[in-house]
């Protein structure tokens, strides 16, 4: 089944849903950011979290039963704590959707809905995690809480595939000349709201810290002026990235803020890079699919400047922890 | 109104409340983390969710409105996104409660219910605004979801001043030392999992980028196996706030992993500060009211230590922005 006939069955046999749950770890929680901000910005009885793996496993919440959908991504389809935690949500009775790169994988065992998507060169964004994630989350608002906007995401996962590349194509160059003025810089901080938070903290923890083991840090670009912003000075490095949308005006005050003190700065725009061919009635949760693909291309220009490779671990797949 | 009135008035005239919005900037956000907490976790039919004002009031929730409670706290009583935040749910319908450390304040201005708190040397951690919050979120949740622990939370409650005095004491020598031995190290990361999550955001981003100008990053001990592990190294100062309850067995796997191969790391481990003296069904959720005062040690000495002091401001309060 496709994410909508999973929505569309799961609820003829459980229409009393109240709650969804979304559990990973790692990058593929990140990947259900989007979904979880459109049930979280949109839901009227529905409501939606993000939870890491461990966390939910070892911390359910209370709530987690027959009337929760839990939705559950393991990349590999073994990761330890993922397999625990979707085997405690069907425990409990909630109805459990698993995403994988892997089909068959051990994540499957005990889904009642099974999703499993392409990556790497040549796959399309609209066949990824976040982009599963919104039809889902679409679909069950939509059949649950009246969202209006189900044919604006439909559309909207239509032509995400043309804007990224065309956006990945425009920065090259700039992710080039980024990691080559900025290879040597001892930290940076990446900056987003909205549906974009997690993209933000994304680069920090996965682009930087595990894929270059640089250091790094994100921070909430409306929250940043009430601490974070004192750190800033022409010695440090930030990456914002703009939505488009309804929280534009938070990230572009962060952006006149730090236009005016921050020397080295590097300013990703969705709406520069195309973002506005989607309805602007659900672009926010858009933003986050471009920012993906196009910070994917600096984390790269920063691997190839830097000669190293972003497969490079120290700890992962070498030591038992 | 104590707290517990509030409740008991509000749900008397609103009995169908299905969502907490607790709404701040900063510090006061963080403040109401463990409450937040208490009701995603424990919360049946109850909601809770945590946002940053500038958020909340350039992209509200659907949901929000006459079945809402939004919970405003702004230290100085004019944060002005935070009197926008509170002015948006009052225009929705939402009941709305405000905390401040200026009574008489604006943010007072459009509240149903009102709190206001002491601070600084010689207040008590059961009149600040995370205790406040624990007990309006108990209250609602007894009310409301039949929460059973409600005398577990006011026992935690009456008992933790005592608990901080003593772990403080506890910690000045080795907050001192710590000081001592890690003032020129040109990052740290902090890192805690549960109701503690936002005491390691805190550490990095007020205390240390706020209040020392130096950089942080924050991680969750979970997830941290997840990529950010990558960057472990014996250079990479980690402090780690090790959590009583069930997110214990999370953090002591981060613990594991960086006694192995982190030669800096600065432990807090709230069982050995004296945090089993509340009540294992509610300890979750006082782990963060420990960390806040004991870090306040650390961040302190290591102010005294660097000779810069808390309240060195470059642009808070200084340029517009």
């Amino acid at each position: 089944m496709n994410p909508t006939q999973i929505i569309s069955d799961l609820l003829s046999k459980k229409p009393t849903i109240t709650d969804v749950f979304f559990v990973a770890c790692g990058g593929s929680l990140v990947d259900f950011y989007p979904a979880h901000y459109l049930i979280h910005s949109q839901g009227k009885r529905l409501h939606s979290s993000t939870t890491p793996s461990a966390e939910f496993l070892n911390a359910p919440p209370a709530r987690l039963g027959s009337d929760s959908l839990t939705v559950v991504c393991s990349h590999n389809g073994s990761t330890a704590e993922s397999l625990g935690a979707a085997a405690l949500a069907k425990a409990r009775g909630s109805t459990l959707v698993t995403l994988t790169f892997k089909p068959g994988s051990p994540i499957e065992a005990d889904a009642d809905y099974t999703l499993s998507y392409p990556w790497g060169p040549g796959s399309l964004v609209r066949q990824q995690p976040m982009a599963l994630g919104l039809t889902l989350a679409s679909a069950i608002l939509a059949a649950l809480d009246g969202y209006a906007y189900l044919e604006q995401v439909k559309e909207g996962i239509d032509k995400i595939d043309s804007i990224v590349d065309l956006a990945v194509e425009t920065v090259q160059p700039r992710a080039r000349s980024f990691a080559l003025r900025y290879k040597d810089e001892p930290i940076l901080y990446s900056m987003s709201s909205g549906a974009s938070l997690a993209q933000a903290y994304s680069f920090a923890a996965f682009a930087m810290m595990e894929m270059q083991h640089k250091h790094a840090s994100s921070v909430h670009s409306g929250d940043f002026f009430h601490g974070a912003f004192e750190l800033v000075d022409e010695n440090v490095l930030y990456v914002l990235l703009v939505n488009e949308g309804k929280t534009r005006p938070v990230d572009e005050r962060a952006l006149r803020f730090l236009e005016r003190y921050a020397a080295k700065l590097e300013v990703i725009d969705a709406r520069e890079l195309g973002i506005r061919a989607i309805s602007p009635a659900v672009v926010d949760v858009f933003n986050p699919l471009l920012f993906y693909s196009v910070m994917t291309a600096y984390r790269d220009a920063m691997a190839d400047v830097r000669g190293h490779p972003v497969d490079t671990r120290r700890y992962m797949w070498k030591v038992s922890y």
